[in-house]
This record gives C-alpha cells, sequence and structure tokens, in this order.
C-alpha cells in the first residue's frame, strides 16, 4: 500500500493491513483519535471528506465511514449537515475506565473477533454504564425503592394471578390491557394535561421501547433525528440501533435550540426532548422554543419525541404542562415510564400517539415483542384505578422534596467548587465545574474516584458535547446523612483531581 | 407528466399525481397488483428494472421503489438476487378480509394519512393476524392454558415478591437474572443438546426481541437474511422492521433448501431456520442440510438463527438433537421461548449465544429496552430449578400426544380433501388441498369461512408463497369432540369453497 503525504492520518499507512487481529476501520479510528488527543487535530477542526480520507490511507470508503461513525459515537468527531465532519469543541475522556462496566466478561474460549454490524459497534463503543446497584449515593436514574408500597403492589398481583380465565394467560392486545390504557389515559390527562383517549395510548416495557418504535414508524434507516446535548444516552442508542442518524442539538437555558437543529438538519424526521425538565441539565423548555418546535414538526413533517420521564415532580414555581398539549395538529409522540416512578424491575412504559399513527404504532410494538406482559399490566391498572398511584406520587413527592432541600443545603459547602443548576423538580441535579477549575479537571476521573470512595455519581461528559464539564447527582435517594457524607467525599474528589500530588 | 409506451403499467400515467390523498407509490403499486391480478402480468413474468418503470412513469426512482418493496411485501412479488424482480409464482390472496383484524380501528378525526417509513409500510401490508383468544379448535401458536399449573405458578411468584431485598425491585442485568440463566442453560443443554454455559444466556421477552437483537448486532440496514418459505411471519416482520431485507428461500421435505439460498444470496449475513420442525411446513431438516447450513455460515461469515420454538414436543423416533449443538465454530444464535411451553402471557425467551458474540447482544438488548422484567424471571428460575417445568412438559407431552392421535383419526375422514403432513412433533399439523383441488380452492376463503362457525385454521398461504394452498390446524388445544366438531366445520367449508353455488 503506498503511503500518501499531506494527510495528518498517512503516518504509518503501511501498517494499517499488517497488524493482525485488529480489523482495519478499528486502526483508522484509533490513528484519527490519536491525532485529535494528541492536538494534531485542533477542536473544530475540519476533517477531509470520508472519499479523500480513503484514497489518502489507500482503504475502502467503507472502512473510513467505519470509522468515522465510530469516532461520532465516540464523541471525538461531530457531523454537520452539508458542511462535513469536524474534530468535536469538547472532547469525551473515554480514556479513564468506565465505573462499573456491566458488559460480560471477556470469555475464554471462541472470542476470535467477530465482524459486528456498524450499528453493533456504535452500541459497544458506549462509555460503560454507570450502575448504582451496589453503591450508594447519588445515582440519577435509580428512584428510592423504600417508598414503594411493595405489600401494597404484591396483594394486587396475587389478586389479579388469582383470576379465572384466560385475561392474563393467552396472548393480549399488542397495544397493551384495555383496563391499563385507560388507566393511563386518565393520569396523564389529569396530572400532565396530555390530550388523549385510552385508544391513543401504548403498552410498552420501556421508555427506550417508546423511542425505538416510534423510530420504525417514522423513519427509514439513514434519516436523522435531533438529540439533545449533552442528552439521555440510552435514547440515542435505540435510535441508532434503528439504523436512525442522531445530530446532536445544543440546549441551553431554554431548552433544545430550534434553530440550531433546522441549522444542521431541517429535514430530521424526528426530534427527542425533555421539555419539562432536560436530562441532565434540569432547565424547562421555553414556551418560544415550545412553539417554535412543533412549527418546525407541523411545517417539515417531522415528529416530537417529548419524554416526560419525570414530569409528576416539580417542587416550587407553577406546574409545566407536557408539550403533547400544545400540539393540535398530531406531531408528539408523548413518552412516560413507570421505571422511573414505581420500580425499575417492572419495566412498563408508554407511549401516547397520534390517532393517525395508532395502527403503525401497534403493528410495530406487535412486531417487535407481540405484546407486554400481562399480569403485571393487570396489577399496575388496579394500582392507578384504586388510587395507589396518586397516593405513592402525592408521598414521594414530599421525600423527594425533603431530600432535594437537604441536598442543596449540604451541597452548599461545595460551592467553591460546583455551581449548580436548576433544582426544582425531578430527581437530580447537575454541577458544573467552576469556570475558573473546568479545564483542570476531568468529570470522569472524578466520578471514578467517587467511585473508588463508594459514591455514585455521573459525569456530565458522558452526556455528549457540553460548554463546562461536571457531574450529575440523583437526589431522591439519599437522606441529609447520604447527602453529607456523598458530598464530603466529592469534595475530596475534585480537590485531589485538581491537586493529585497533594492528594496521597 | 409525459405518457410513455411499451409498458403495461403506461395506462393511466398522467393521472398518477393528480388523485388527491393517496400518494404516488400507493397508487403505483395499485396499479403494478391490478396487471398482477388480471393476469396482464403472468406468474413468473420478470419486471422491468426500478430505473425502467420510473422513466416509464415519469416518477422518482425512490417512488418506484417503495411500490416495488410494497408488492414484495405483500407477496405479489419476488426479487431473485442479481436476476431482478418477478411476478410471484403463486399469488396471495390479500382480498380476503383478515378474520379477526388485531389493529386498532380507524381514528374518528385526526386521520389524515401520514408518511410512515418504508419498514412500517411494509408491517402495515401484513395480512391482519388471526387471532384465536375468543375462538374454538385449531389456533397454531396457542397452547392450551387449563395444563398449567397456575397454583403453583403463583405461589412461587407470591414467594418471590415477598422477598426482602432490591433484587426484583431495582434494575436487573441486561442479560437477565443469574439464576435464571443458569436455570435455561441447565434445561437446553440437558433437553436439546444444546452446548453452552449460563453466560452465553440472553433473556429476552420474545422470540421477536431475540431474532431482532441478533439482525441489529449482525446485519447493518439493507444486508439479507434467509427466511424459510412458508415460514413463520413474525419473524420476517422483526427483520424488516430491522432494515434488514428478506430473501424468501424455499422449503422441501428436508427443510430449507440451502443451495436455493446460496444461489439467491449467498452473502446473506443470516438464516432463519426451525430445524427440528419447520414451521409450518412440520418436516425436519436432514443431516446433509444443516451441515450445509453450518458449512455455508463458516465460509460466508454468517450465522445461523436456530428458532426451537417447539422442540420440547416430539411424540415418535428418535429425538432430534439442535442444531446449535452440531456447531464447532460459534455460528448459531439458538432461541427458545416459555411463552409458548407454559403461557403466551409471561412474555419470557431467551438466545444462547456464540461467546464471542455475547458482548455485543447484551449491549443491544440493553439499549431495546434495559433487561426483561424482573419478578417473573425470578419465579421461573424458581419453577424450572424446583422441577415443575420438567412435570409440565412430561405431563403436557402426554396431553398433547393424545389430542395429535385424535385429531389424526378424525382427520382421517377429510382424507379426499386434505393432504396431511408430518405429525410426529410440535402442537400443529399442516395439510395441503389434495393437489386435483388445490386449483379451486382458496385457502384463505376457507380459514374464513371456518372463523364465520367459530373454528379458527390459519391459511398456508398466510406464510408466504407456497407449492399448493393448504391449512395449518393446532392440534394441542382441542379434545377429540373439538377435533370432530371443528374438522366437520372444516370440511363443509372446503366443500362451500369448492362449489359456493351448492351451499346455500
Amino acid at each position: 500500500m503506498a503511503k500518501h503525504a499531506g494527510s495528518v492520518f498517512s503516518v504509518d499507512v503501511a501498517g494499517l493491513e499488517s497488524e493482525p487481529g485488529q480489523p482495519a476501520y478499528a486502526r483508522i479510528c484509533e490513528r484519527i483519535r490519536a491525532a485529535i488527543v494528541s492536538g494534531a487535530l485542533a477542536p473544530n477542526a475540519r476533517l477531509p471528506s470520508g472519499r479523500t480520507l480513503a484514497q489518502d490511507l489507500g482503504v475502502a470508503r467503507n472502512t473510513v465511514d467505519w470509522a468515522l461513525d465510530q469516532l461520532v459515537a465516540d464523541g471525538y468527531i461531530v457531523r454537520r449537515r452539508g458542511a462535513g465532519s469536524f474534530v468535536a469543541a469538547q472532547l469525551p475522556e473515554r480514556d479513564a475506565p468506565p465505573l462499573t462496566p456491566a458488559r460480560a466478561a471477556a470469555p475464554a474460549v471462541d472470542a476470535s473477533p467477530r465482524r459486528l454490524s456498524r450499528r453493533a459497534q456504535a452500541l459497544r463503543a458506549y462509555p460503560g454504564h454507570y450502575s448504582g446497584a451496589s453503591a450508594i449515593a447519588f445515582t440519577p436514574s435509580l428512584p428510592p425503592i423504600d417508598p414503594f408500597p411493595r405489600a401494597v403492589w404484591n396483594r394486587l398481583v396475587q389478586r389479579e394471578a388469582a383470576k379465572p380465565g384466560g385475561e392474563y394467560w393467552e396472548y393480549g392486545a399488542s397495544n397493551g390491557l384495555p383496563a391499563l390504557r385507560s388507566a393511563i389515559a386518565a393520569h396523564a390527562s389529569a396530572m400532565r394535561a396530555v390530550r388523549c383517549s385510552p385508544e391513543q395510548v401504548l403498552v410498552v416495557t420501556s421508555t427506550q421501547q417508546a423511542v425505538e418504535l416510534a423510530a420504525k414508524v417514522l423513519a427509514d434507516p439513514g434519516e436523522t433525528a435531533w438529540c439533545e446535548t449533552p442528552g439521555y444516552q440510552p435514547v440515542q442508542h435505540c435510535l441508532r440501533a434503528a439504523g436512525v442518524d442522531v445530530v446532536a442539538v445544543p440546549v441551553d437555558e431554554s431548552g433544545l435550540n430550534v434553530h440550531a437543529g433546522q441549522a444542521l438538519a431541517a429535514d430530521a424526521r424526528l426530534a427527542y426532548v425533555t421539555p419539562a425538565h432536560q436530562y441532565p441539565l434540569g432547565v424547562e423548555m421555553s414556551i418560544e422554543r415550545r412553539k417554535a418546535l412543533l412549527a418546525w414538526a407541523r411545517e417539515r413533517d417531522g415528529y416530537v419525541l417529548e419524554d416526560d420521564y419525570d414530569g409528576d415532580y416539580r417542587y416550587q414555581g407553577r406546574p409545566i404542562a407536557s408539550l403533547q398539549g400544545m400540539d393540535d395538529h398530531g406531531r408528539v409522540i408523548y413518552i412516560g415510564s413507570f421505571n422511573k416512578i414505581l420500580f425499575p424491575g417492572l419495566r412498563i412504559a408508554y407511549a401516547i400517539v397520534p390517532e393517525a399513527l395508532i395502527a403503525a404504532f401497534v403493528d410495530a410494538k406487535h412486531a417487535a415483542d407481540g405484546h407486554t406482559a400481562l399480569l403485571m399490566q393487570g396489577a399496575l391498572a388496579a394500582f392507578i384505578h384504586e388510587g395507589h398511584l396518586g397516593r405513592h406520587l402525592r408521598k414521594t413527592r414530599a421525600i423527594y422534596d425533603e431530600r432535594r432541600i437537604a441536598f442543596l443545603d449540604e451541597a452548599a459547602a461545595l460551592a467553591d467548587l460546583l455551581e449548580f443548576g436548576p433544582a426544582i423538580a425531578g430527581m437530580h441535579v447537575t454541577a458544573l465545574f467552576q469556570r475558573e477549575l473546568a479545564g483542570r479537571l476531568d468529570d470522569r476521573a472524578v466520578a471514578d474516584a467517587c467511585a473508588r470512595a463508594g459514591v455514585v455519581v455521573h459525569p456530565l461528559s458522558k452526556y455528549g458535547a457540553c460548554e463546562r464539564a461536571g457531574l450529575v447527582f440523583g437526589f431522591a435517594g439519599a437522606t441529609r446523612a447520604d447527602a453529607r457524607a456523598g458530598l464530603a467525599i466529592v469534595r475530596r474528589a475534585i480537590l485531589a483531581s485538581i491537586a493529585p500530588d497533594a492528594a496521597d
């Protein structure tokens, strides 16, 4: 293979196909990553086109495309529609090992590398799952399970299971149990100002499944979806797994920047947003932005995926109604989940879809897994109809509010290090490193140091490019004593990360 | 728009964009379908290329592609790799209304037609779900729920739910509960000669989900999968929803025709097969075909999806071991389901994956829905470990065998009309119309007439192109009395369909 001049990637190109055991795309990927990390390629620098790179490197265009896809997935490169690929402004810090990688251990035998699909490679590039299952304190997406009325729930499960007939035992309707759909429609209408009939409710297993069904129904492979950046990564994985390209759209203090989305990809099919309480920054989408987003969807035949993951929790100020309730043109798919407000092991969530799309969503759910498991749907319908959901929400709202206040009290001691964002809703709060420290801190290293000391906190950079690095704290699971102890550990971890020589 | 000569489709081309309310692709689709149904395009006739059609019709190439995709999905057209598109040898009878369409009723308002993705259009083209929920007798995929030990199951659910700790309440591992994975590995090893460790087991919700995860991990949009034809349609929908192209590979008395598959698409990424008991024809894949299939996968970097949906039921002859157990190169993904052998409302199935692919499958499951619901996994693990699964299989094997014999006894009275296929395994038997009658019978019309008389039987043409039309009978749910009464109705329906004038 010839060596080409004029490219920062051309070093050692001759070795690209001679190293055994690692595919060519992975080596190209590593080469470009190294150029970025070393500074040979500066932030915001424009990359040569895929075709040029392929010529320069003397490899197939596909190989280069795979490498670029992985670098986009890893956050080193961003694509701008019609403009090309650029080095990201803020680089991810993938070199930090994940805290508790959820991946299976490397198998002992038969572990020869396999050719995975490009989308599977993008999924594999996900930098580990920061699981809080066995750790204390600040896991953002883990509701505390103590307040959940297990005895009530188990009694309902037992009662429903004992019912004669085949309702919970034979095949069920793909859209869900009628009793549960009507309970969900009533809850979402009353609590979140969603406008819907029970016919519009589709019972699914998870927010991810709702997003994936929407992607399949509304977008074809290669079409695009706007995603909030920073934003909830699992949804981006769903979209990529469905073959949809993710366009990272920045978030500011008014939520998703709709103009930026239009500039990046006006022809996107989908826009995924968390308007009531942006994840992870915690901001609320302004009324102007909501209107602009709905106008974009209406004019460009796009759809909005509204993930209202913690809209039931708001502690001060006026309640924020759903975006779906503002939509007069059937352009919003509203998504809610019981996995977060009841307990994660349940696996029941829902989508509320425009009437014109019901049949297509039901067909897609039928193809995906037939229907959601039935007995738990029955128990959940009873739980809602008999008032237990309302009681549980009132109870947990009071508990979380108390914990939120305690957390903010204790967090005041870290004000020299962290700038805390909005904390009037939901179950988490995000803090940026103070501006003068941000350049000297790596949030993944800090999170890693915290984990070693027994405290789970998520690095903000895990959620994609952001103006400054920072940390995401779940406060709903921490008592005041937990918060105090945990925040003291976080403080030490930050200080040690700024000046590692002094730490040991 | 100009009118082009020399094409059977060119009639009324000028009207293609003038009819409001229906997209151009749908009109083209209807035009071609009409030409096929009317005989203007004969069976097996080769169609002009997409490019030529687009030029002839004066529309965009995309529009023609969409129309052709839908006609392929509908069964009017088959694609042969490298050779082009052809009118199907045996046409589907879509004009017959589905027996019990599971789709939501057409919404009353906001029902303006929406642009769906191409894959969603393919799903919508599925000719209805023949649901047996409220009907008697011969629904093929519905196990009888009476033999299931509900009291035992409910006691286990109750016991597991009462356990302290968060195991069933917090987030779970994406690959499944360890206790369930080890129970599944032990069961599949002992009963189906699968060679695996618990680490290779991935707990999913359904066979469809297992297939979809495999498609995402191993194939990219536009890559292909072999599917048995006739074959299990829901799996084909999963594959299409994942953006994978389905190649229809014929089945004969030795199972999937591997040579035909290689001729059609040697570079397929996946081959979906039911080797122990082909669905719906009931044949067993021969040892030569098994070897050829594994050799193809090894040589062409393909993977075999082995759906062992009813391998636990075999009534005579030697037991058929799994294909997975013959594979020395990590080329088989073995799929089993408890939804059929326990009860469909459960929604727990599993994939057993080669070690080198475990991590990628777990990532894909994580992206799809996090993990499968936990409490029922715990109850199922206990059910297996405590011997209830083995007892249930022994009990149902005896019941189904008795029903099988009774069904075949009663079916002898229909030997002048139907030629019954193999019936030594599983829960269903397929019968072709006797050769001299086949041309005069429409299996969907017969199934429809049966349904109106209260008997569910599936038309063979629902499963794709087949040499002759016929009917698929589930025998496991029918007592001898049911079988006699049901088969008498089927007999009348067939006779009435042959000579409708004499029927009323």
